[in-house]
């Protein structure tokens, strides 16, 4: 079997990509990361979807994106809530974490190379996440290519993949081929701004993508919501 | 003035870079990272160093690449001593570690966007580390696309620019430009070995090179050795 490793944040789409990769058996090494984001549940959320979707491994890296500061998902500015779709499309969100996707490939790529393993699956999505530069078929293109010079592998003539299965995908398409999948969409994160009891707040962008995705799939949400 | 991130590991080549980007007359904002080496003389040495030069800012990154393993220079394997040049040349080091060229730059690029810096300097360099990947002008050309792909600055048409000065030099004529730009070496760390104390071993890979840039540059290396 082939290795893969998998960035998985314990939101939905990443819980997608990590069934994708199983079901096109590779094993999996999953890796997520505490990077001062505003609470522990999505950490929790991908430790159970690691292990509900039988992944081989599952590492945690810890890194400080908070010591740059520059966006409302390390905690600098305020999430935005209530907003409507014309008001989230055709800008870069607040929620941006600068070169965030950056960052984490290059540690799968660390992993990957130590692994010996060739491929990476990313949940990133050019539809719903337009406005975040790095969720855009060109940066995946163009990590592919760093990642091709930038290794032991490389230098080897070893070709390097990443695979982002969503990029494409409506919300409601990933949600369809997830439950195809049998992924337990209940046991996923999404939120940008959740209550102190956990529950997801319902109303900011996360929140709202989510919803209307499980509407347009004709399914209903498993998590509970505080509104 | 212009800002710009320099890459600042607290050794010769990395201070020599800083010392050239403010001579082109940069406001330079120092990044280092405590990446589980095996000692805490490198940040203390690029401490001191951005001190001296000036920097505008110096932040510390901790970034664990313990999690993956598969280095010299993060303790997994032992460091090598006393090889000859030929044995040097030609392959990967086992102190190579793992996509760290990649992380760092990554690193900066974050820090740059929220700067609204267009510039990272990086202290790599072909000739003396030939057989790490990610030190070759290739891999430097791949991560100014990506940049310009994965960042807000990019899709508003800025172009960011990856410099590395040093890339084509010898050790010895990177010493002779920082010795006109006036770094003080007595401040830089390379060792990657030191004693308990903190002197160099004088017998690494990395020690090997610096004495013999010194020699060829025809100068006396001011730090302090253990033999």
């Amino acid at each position: 079997m082939k290795r893969t490793v998998v960035l998985l944040s314990g939101g939905l789409d990443s819980a997608t990509v990590l069934a994708i990769a199983r079901a096109k058996n590779f094993e999996t090494y999953a890796l997520s990361f505490r990077y001062g984001q505003r609470h522990e549940r999505e950490i929790a959320a991908a430790e159970k979807v690691a292990r509900s979707l039988g992944s081989t491994e599952h590492r945690i890296a810890g890194i400080d994106l908070r010591l740059f500061g520059g966006s409302a998902l390390t905690g600098d500015l305020e999430v935005p809530t209530g907003r409507s779709e014309s008001e989230m499309a055709g800008e870069i969100p607040i929620t941006y974490v600068p070169a965030r996707n950056t960052i984490f490939l290059s540690y799968a790529l660390a992993w990957a190379e130590i692994l010996r393993a060739q491929d990476i699956f990313i949940g990133a999505n050019a539809i719903d996440y337009s406005g975040y530069p790095d969720c855009r078929p060109e940066f995946i293109r163009a990590f592919e290519q760093l990642a091709n010079l930038a290794t032991r592998a490389g230098v080897e003539g070893k070709h390097f993949r990443i695979h982002a299965p969503l990029i494409a995908l409506s919300k409601a398409e990933i949600i369809q081929r997830g439950m195809s999948l049998g992924v337990d969409y209940a046991l996923t994160h999404s939120c940008y701004d959740p209550t102190a009891e956990g529950l997801a707040c319902g109303l900011c962008d996360s929140c709202q993508l989510r919803l209307k995705g499980f509407r347009e799939a004709g399914l209903t949400d498993p998590i509970a919501y505080a509104r």
